[in-house]
């Protein structure tokens, strides 16, 4: 349907565009669109209306804003085909972004900062820069031949560092998977500028906020001092109760129920995955910890952890305070096997048995994100792998990986195999300080989704779904 | 010299000018004089003109500023009689404050209010209220009589709470304790509104900041959780390893030097300290927890100490970052027989056994600020309690306080005897949510005041230092 011709003309539009692309990336980057922050609601709707002009330009039809408790989903369409009839790919990005936090010396957080061939910023690689790549292929098979391969409905989420509440209702209302019959997102990461990768497994995620109350008001050292046991101490005491020395967790049962990846799969993940100095020194420490009898990836991806997001208690300059309340929140990865609403009453057991008398302790858990494991041999995953090994110097890898996408448990939910087809680089900084994109990474990625819309368009005679 | 006529017109004038004091004080209170906070550098100036302003007013002679890092020394005069010959009274008090910081009902921090006899707002018994006891007795002899009992010389100081830098290093240059033969500092607590008391020992304090480094950037607890153990949770450790489960202090001979009280001294304050069930109450905590084999009030006076200030990692809803850094702030109070730097190193040496490799600890400890003990028959010390007997319904009670005034310690090197005469109720809050005072105690703090410096009047002919 799509021809070589078409391809190339689209590859070649998508080429020229480049640096208009790039532009716009740099104007979204620069908005704060921080879904986490209520005080940035404005910036999130702004970024939103942003995504929906590109979309627009790019000459998607039905542009819409969906309004969301923390941002808008953005929609767009382009539907040739009969509803039910032909495949409909869903292209799911997002463009909300988790806080700046502190550290950045490239440049300001949201003041974008192009350098050695690297756009700097939050949210340039998650996921902002990623998300582009799709609108690039579209408008470039759009202008380039007035057509697309495949029908799509585009899926730009402004809350998906916040689990993407509004998106998951609406496909749970909807219940058609908004008319699509397979899914991409493009919000992991390549092994390397030259070797891309095909995620095939997710953990789920589950946060704990725990908060420990104890005197009416905040106390003072001196007056205090050696009389009980203060709430910031008892924190410290509840939360290094968590982990054993090895660096394991130790919850009981924490690791029980979590299902055994296969020797074989294992065998494969030694020779592809990166190894245990590779992982340390991307992460930037001299030595690892965790569970025993693990390398260093496989903790990371197929095994579940229990990290510390952040200690709160007193203020800075306040140094003879014994604070009133401290409070610490936990970051749960999960995977198959583990029920989360078990794991999070074993947590709670564990912490409530731990304070002492006189001392308050609240534990809540957000929603769970369930984990993901892909159909091996989904076509929606083969088109996505032809499209990456021919945009890429090297072949892509199919790998687990530690993250979690809530919204790819609800894509699958609603019943579409769904390609993780990233273009952050390993050390791109997602979530971090000096967060950036390699520039040359995204135009191969949009090249390989120029490909990708090709090759589901030359599925699709013969099938109706991937 | 003073006479009774003088007393009684001194009262009268004290008690008329009740209401001016108040708003005087109200004024004060409002001003955000947080020593801690450079930003606030601006404000602490303006709380010392306005004390400058008090003084003047009052009739005081010489008033001037003199520069401090974090705040000015604001200082005045009034003698009569040849120096070196005659008396002379420091009355120490200080216009600084502790940041706001959180859970406020009564009233915000910087805005006050009088509700039901008290005056709330941050400072307001910390030590603005009962400073300006002194120079309400200064202006009522000045203004009633003309006259002072006694020579004084007065210093409010800005940096109490980051530990009075500027008027250590005066006192230490000068060594003539600024002309003065004793001194009087009001910053301690009464044990209730009828019933002063005057304060015959501090504990030392020792601040330490503690902070853990690990990866070169805040990392993903998606991507790297399982991999390394998190410098938030190795701070958590750290903490928590500082005590033991009884709520001691678990670092290796934090108790060895520290002297013991004597048995009678022990017996003594069994019968006028408060119990455990006060203490407890007191801090609003249901149990207490500490070094056995002592009760909470001496946990909190005749002890040393080892709380928790401030606990910092990650920030709010960033809850999918492991954070590159982790801090916390421990307040040591010492007591004699410790040696704070010997101290400080058992610290450094307990946290250093128990960072796991690939982090780095970092801890830096603050200057340290001595314990002080009174001389029990130093003339200024009965002095107090005779005025404090007058002044209140019930007498004055001789207690150890756990709290620190560095300037104390200062004072006490520079020759002088200090009587340690609070005006600030245990229930007032201070350095707490909903800092406050009573405004009936400030009065009959204020009668103290001028009755204190008729006694030292009456006393000074048969002596030329107490």
């Amino acid at each position: 349907m799509a021809g070589h011709d078409g391809v190339a003309r689209a590859l070649a539009h998508a080429a020229r565009a480049r640096p208009r692309r790039e532009r716009a990336l740099a104007e979204l980057v620069a908005i704060p669109s921080v879904s986490s922050d209520r005080r940035r609601a404005a910036d999130v709707a702004r970024a939103a209306r942003a995504v929906a002009r590109l979309l627009a330009d790019a000459g998607l039809e039905r542009v819409r804003l969906l309004p969301g408790a923390r941002g808008p989903l953005v929609l767009a369409e382009h539907r040739r085909r009969a509803a039910g009839r032909a495949p409909c790919l869903l292209i799911y990005g997002h463009y909300d972004v988790v806080p700046a936090g502190g550290g950045w010396t490239a440049t300001a957080p949201f003041a974008p900062l192009v350098r050695d061939g690297f756009l700097y910023g939050r949210g340039a690689s998650d996921d902002k820069g990623p998300a582009l790549c799709h609108v690039a292929a579209l408008e470039a098979w759009l202008r380039a031949t007035g057509r697309l391969p495949v029908d799509v409905v585009c899926v730009f989420d402004g809350e998906e560092e916040v689990g993407s509440p509004t998106l998951r209702a609406l496909l749970r209302r909807r219940g058609d998977a908004l008319g699509a019959t397979a899914a991409v997102v493009s919000d992991t990461r390549t092994l390397g500028p030259d070797r891309p990768t095909l995620v095939t497994a997710l953990r789920g995620s589950l946060v704990g906020h725990v908060r420990v109350t104890g005197p009416r008001a905040d106390l003072h050292s001196g007056q205090h001092g050696g009389v009980l046991a203060g709430p910031a101490e008892v924190v410290a005491r509840l939360i290094a109760s968590l982990h054993a020395p090895d660096g394991s967790v130790a919850v009981r049962g924490f690791y029980a129920g979590a299902r055994r990846a296969a020797p074989a799969e294992r065998a494969r993940l030694r020779r592809v995955a990166p190894g245990d100095r590779a992982v340390l020194a991307h992460a930037g420490v001299a030595a690892g910890a965790g569970e025993p009898g693990w390398g260093a990836f496989e903790r990371a991806t197929l095994r579940p952890s229990l990290t510390v997001a952040r200690l709160a208690a007193g203020a800075k300059g306040a140094d003879s305070v014994i604070p009133a309340r401290a409070e610490a929140t936990i970051s749960l990865r999960l995977v198959p096997g583990q029920q989360p609403m078990e794991i999070a009453q074993r947590v709670r057991d564990h912490l409530a048995r731990r304070v002492p008398p006189g001392l308050r302790l609240d534990v809540a858990f957000g929603k769970a994100s369930r984990p993901w494991s892909a159909q091996r041999d989904a076509p929606v995953l083969t088109a996505a792998e032809r499209a990456l090994a021919a945009s890429f110097p090297r072949p892509p890898a199919r790998l687990p990986s530690g993250g979690t996408i809530p919204v790819v448990s609800a894509l699958h939910d609603a019943g579409l195999p769904v390609a993780l087809m990233g273009f952050a680089r390993p050390d791109d900084g997602m979530h971090g300080a000096d967060e950036r994109v390699d520039l040359t990474v995204l135009a191969r990625g949009t090249a390989a989704c120029v490909r990708f819309l090709a090759e589901l368009g030359a599925g699709s005679p013969r099938q109706t779904a991937w």
